[in-house]
């Protein structure tokens, strides 16, 4: 089954194994802001990664169509994609651009595909949420490999092996949100 | 007490007591994206409002230093702001810029004030939500009064009669969750 190996799938039944234990103190490092000097030869040491702005906020919804009527017609947002069906991660998109300004924090809107399933990671979200809600939030990163590789050292729960293709075409990360006030968190590389 | 009459303490005893029946179908007029034409005597007519950017997305969290530490040692955020106390909201927030760029979207971190609250709505949002977790979502908008009237036309419940001053010391007004696939989604004059 597609969704099996999807992001999202991962990423939530991951969430939901998870022990319900407090995190334990974790004895962290504080990383110094300044960029590595150069070595002797001139060559520079690979910068330490960088957190970038919020990509997109995703909000699992029941029902895509009104969604984007209400983002487009009532709430009046500069662009409303249409619906673009992802059946390798189990979701129907929709991309929204708030205001006119594209670089800024998309709102990704998340219905399961095909649109029926019930097996979805998406439908059980919407099953607890009958209205919908935040699914997760999405951070840039100028170096994933980099990035993970820190969190882990630090303790903190990611929930691959390793960085997957996410829904952008991009290695993207999910870290626990229990070790994230409860906010699933997604890293993606920029 | 103060925090009866916050922006935070009214929108959330507001969504509560809403009555859960689905929101009726409500017949709405599409905009157009267009400026009105200027009058003949050269005066242009106010133009329609417009949503901007996302202001923010704020998360209640039970512990501000831990959360802070975080965003700003562990996710390397670039900017994690002091605690600040708002007696008025009932709040103490921290600011956080995740990447270089401050105009980017924000991340709001909430606690209740005083600290050891048991009656302010982030106490009983933690109640609910030990962890944390995202409180609400803050749109921009370039007319407050436009955008309120606009959507008050158009049915979508607005959770106070007329805007407070929020938070940052802008108006704003927060849009009911059942109307908004579950999120808690303030506006804010830009």
């Amino acid at each position: 089954m597609l969704r099996s190996v999807s992001a999202f799938s991962t990423a939530r039944s991951a969430a939901r194994a998870v022990f319900a234990a407090p995190r334990a103190a974790t004895a962290v490092r504080a990383f110094s802001a300044s960029t590595p000097p150069a070595s002797e030869e001139g060559v520079r040491d690979s910068p330490v990664w960088q957190l970038g702005k919020i990509n997109h906020i995703a909000i699992a919804v029941p029902n895509l169509k009104d969604t984007s009527f209400f983002y487009r017609d009532i709430l009046r947002a500069s662009h409303v994609s249409e619906e673009q069906n992802l059946p390798e991660h189990g979701v129907t998109t929709v991309f929204i651009h708030p205001g006119q300004d594209k670089s800024q924090t998309l709102i990704e809107l998340l219905h399961p595909y095909p649109a029926d399933s019930t097996t979805s990671p998406i439908s059980s979200f919407l099953a607890r949420n009958p209205q919908g809600g935040i699914h997760h939030v999405c951070l840039e990163v100028n170096d994933i490999q980099a990035a993970c590789a820190s969190l882990r050292e630090k303790g903190i729960r990611l929930l691959y092996d390793a960085p997957k293709i996410g829904a952008h075409g991009k290695p993207v990360m999910f870290i626990h949100p229990k070790d994230c006030n409860g906010v699933l968190v997604e890293l993606e590389q920029e």
